[in-house]
């Protein structure tokens, strides 16, 4: 570990992608859900197609077009708007409902609760997520993601990358930028979390979009740490 | 557990005096760091007179006199106006924040870590305190408080007990105000939070204060709950 990531204290998460497995769960969870009730779709596309609009939802809102909206109401939106795509026009708002929520029902990557919890021993450890707070929470009760506890962005309403989401984690916790370290598998959001002052650590989820995966394979930049999962990361930090 | 408490998703903790011994805490810590430092003082007179000073501090800020502001800062300027009275007047300014976050530093009733760790297993847990962030992430740590997120009144701008406190819980976690329930040592804080149509738990401190204790022997009404301790909580709850 290098001398000046000594002063760290707060790690901070990025969560879809780098610590769950979205695009695996919602298949997995959906497929399920759908042979018990008879009801057949590309779940696996559906993932995808949805986190395609993450984004520009967002913008919506990071733009002030829109109002401050919970990640839950644009993935409901989102949804909403994928139906037809899905030939899932016929289904009944509870299970419209129930489909929303596979997003509260990720599974961690087989290698983030045995690291997380390592290098909660010495860190303060929590999302900084987009997530809403109740999502985060019941993903963190499904998946047992050991957080202390919750920094999502709706407790600062500004959604990541805005500066106002990696600052506010530093100010909540009393440290100075510096002090906090990003830990993402994307290279956006670390420069972001950089370009404030925080420190940065990166592993990559090479199969998080699957065969539809076009960036993030390796480290863009020369982040403070470069580990292989989080596992890995929690060896170079505590060791 | 009677029917009505079955759609409880979400509990909620008081912490100062309720999970935690501040007054036990604090005139362990100090009295050590005294001896250390060859500081004498009466360690325990200030602690119960520095919370003396907690709930007229809050009221400053509940009632708009004074914008929000940390409990940390409150803590700081009461300790800064306890000092001529308990001889501390000649300590450096280092001192003077060791001693501010003695806060930080609290340790569980015995009861507390088992009982919380065995509600975890049903049930999102959280601290709702006039805490700060920064003081309930460095006292989870201090103590090993398992929670799963954090509901700092910070986050709400708005100390207990204010309704915005207890109602921006169920918001946070999008449920009903009656699926959450604050667990409590003190009468007036569950009193408030009933108020707001939450469910209530109860379990007595008679030594919070030491011999200067005058309330909160017993439950004063028909809480939902009422337990002798945490660990009691945990099996009246999950039984």
């Amino acid at each position: 570990m290098s001398a000046d990531l000594s002063a760290v204290k707060v790690l901070v998460f990025d969560v879809f992608g780098s610590v769950v497995d979205w695009r695996g769960s919602i298949e997995r969870d959906l497929s399920a859900w759908g042979k018990t009730n008879h009801i057949q779709a590309d779940w696996g596309g559906l993932a995808l197609a949805w986190r395609s609009l993450y984004q520009p939802k967002m913008q919506q809102v990071r733009s002030g077009q829109r109002p401050w909206t919970l990640l839950d109401d644009l993935h409901r939106e989102s949804l909403e708007e994928l139906l037809p795509k899905f030939g899932l026009t016929t289904l009944a708002p509870d299970d419209l409902d129930h489909i929303n929520r596979v997003w509260h029902r990720l599974d961690a990557w087989p290698d983030a609760i045995a690291g997380l919890t390592r290098l909660k021993s010495k860190y303060v450890i929590g999302p900084l997520s987009n997530g809403n707070i109740a999502l985060l929470a019941n993903m963190a009760k499904h998946a047992g993601l050991p957080w202390d506890l919750s920094f999502s962005t709706e407790w600062f309403k500004a959604y990541k990358p805005m500066p106002a989401a990696y600052l506010g984690v530093a100010q909540a916790m009393n440290v100075k930028p510096s002090e906090v370290m990003l830990c993402a598998a994307h290279n956006d959001d670390l420069k972001a979390a950089r370009a404030q002052g925080l420190k940065t650590a990166f592993w990559p989820r090479p199969t998080e979009y699957g065969s539809a995966q076009t960036k993030d394979f390796k480290a863009e930049e020369s982040w403070d740490i470069v580990a292989t999962d989080i596992r890995d990361l929690a060896h170079q930090l505590l060791n």
